[in-house]
């Protein structure tokens, strides 16, 4: 079987090769750009995963792979046009470096390319893939939306927000992960419990992410510590310190939530205590783990040996202990 | 065989039964609204023509032929934010009504949920219908992405202008007759001069537009006429005039163009009076009648009876007499 390593070579490999046209320019240029970005390539790497889990041969599932990582670059590029973001990866957002247009034409072609990588498979296999894929497709927009409305809204449930982070970034990892069982000839059951393992693992990711944004070492978390408490951000974090602040920990809160002037360091410093004196690090650690456990489980049920799991299970132990 | 009404009235009704979940709203109810919006559905109707050409039933086009209008909406909503326009079909566009995220976000699910409706068709068909449908996607996204780039240049060719409708207007009629008469059990062969017929009928379409706006009635037109002139668009008629003009007309055309400030009944009436000089309505008129000819010439290359072919070979002359 192949390291996590060898795959994300795969994939880059194949980026680097896709054919684009040249023409027009302003189309193919931005989908050129984003993709050569670079990231963890997380989602095909997951897709050519589930594929070697059932079968040793992976070559089927490469270009399904690339249509799951052309998909998700096509909502980043849509995402970032709504959620007014500067930089991806550390470089200007398309609609920064071209403009608002280019950014939402050229996720559009993303997305069709997507469909015809993606049908890049056995006639046998062609509807049922589509089939999941259109389904998450659908879910990660309704996240998105889901995502934006909490924007307005003053309170949002646990709940609320676990099925947020679900649709807009869990499902993904599940269908990538669905889909490459199915190319490796699993049974619709054991690309179910692929599915879930993945979605649940997803969950746990977003989880990971909301506890690195505050209490992340900078130097290794790539990008500013507490973007997400400067933006009020509905985090898991905030939606529980919201849920259990008392007395002055809850005036504090929402002082620092309803203050527009403020230095950055001074905010960070002040929700970041307000989250210690709440354990919120702890509780968001517990409720990660949960989901990771639930992981872990769906893939038990499936009936392989322990070694041909084992570089999924160590994906997943990776993701959660994970410092960026 | 069903009349056009019949077809449209079949179509009308397919979308009032469509199923759109309630939640999220955001994302749902502008999708709704655009659906309902009208129009002339021409495009539905037209899959439901290539099928009724090969076959007297028309079920299996049905939900494919929703698959198109869908696509076909999804592109407005986007197109609508990137042009900046307020009005669609006489109402607000959706980016207008809600704002430019829902209507960024739901013209990417309906790009999914066209999938999905093209998906209903038999195995056998599927891999087929999608490849045509992948192809004309992408070609609309690129005909849009030239016509702004047109936007940003002084000087455009005729020749550059009938691609860039080709592609913006043109293929994706041809695609919705193709679809239609694979269903229909057509050949390859006659499918492709369905979609050569459909294409070049889509040009001349676009070529009579652009008469329309110019030199359409204003009540029966249904917008204001001389949008396009007071917009300085690069239509058929202002860049042969600009081939064409010489001395004075030359001179007066490049002031209009460039000149910021001026009442929009000035501008009309003298771009007009140079139109007419230059006798452009006429060389478009040439133009328009050269693509219905060749449109033609491909559905006669189609071994079917006259009468068979009557409504499609009416719909065409309808297409080139209307007012509106």
């Amino acid at each position: 079987m192949l390291s996590i390593k060898q795959l994300q070579e795969i994939i880059t490999n194949e980026i680097d090769q896709l054919q684009l046209p040249e023409y027009p320019a302003e189309l193919y240029e931005p989908i050129r750009y984003l993709l050569n970005l670079g990231g963890k390539r997380m989602r095909p790497v997951l897709t050519l995963m589930g594929c070697n889990l059932f079968s040793d041969g992976i070559q089927g599932a490469i270009k399904p792979a690339l249509a799951v990582e052309v998909f998700h670059n096509f909502t980043l590029v849509h995402d970032d046009i709504m959620d007014n973001a500067p930089i991806r990866r550390g470089k200007a957002t398309v609609h920064e470096k071209w403009d608002a247009n280019s950014a939402i034409l050229s996720g559009d072609v993303m997305m069709v390319n997507a469909y015809e990588l993606l049908m890049q498979v056995p006639d046998s296999k062609l509807r049922d893939l589509l089939t999941i894929f259109n389904k998450t497709a659908i879910e990660v927009c309704e996240g998105q939306q889901i995502d934006m409305n909490f924007e307005s809204r003053e309170y949002v449930g646990v709940n609320e927000y676990l099925e947020m982070i679900g649709l807009k970034t869990a499902v993904l990892l599940g269908c990538s992960l669905q889909i490459g069982a199915l190319i490796g000839n699993a049974t619709t059951e054991e690309a179910e419990h692929l599915y879930q393992f993945g979605k649940n693992l997803g969950i746990a990711f977003q989880l990971q992410d909301d506890i690195l944004d505050v209490f992340g070492e900078p130097e290794k978390f790539g990008k500013m510590v507490g973007g997400d408490i400067i933006a009020n951000k509905k985090t898991f974090l905030l939606i529980k310190a919201h849920e259990l602040a008392q007395g002055e920990n809850k005036a504090n809160l929402e002082r620092w939530l309803t203050t527009k002037v403020f230095k950055t360091e001074d905010k960070v410093k002040a929700v970041t205590e307000i989250y210690d004196q709440l354990n919120i690090r702890k509780l968001a650690e517990i409720e990660m783990q949960h989901f990771a456990e639930k992981a872990l489980f769906h893939i038990n049920q499936i009936s392989l040996s322990e070694s041909r799991k084992q570089p999924l299970v160590e994906f997943a132990e990776q993701l959660m202990v994970r410092e960026h």
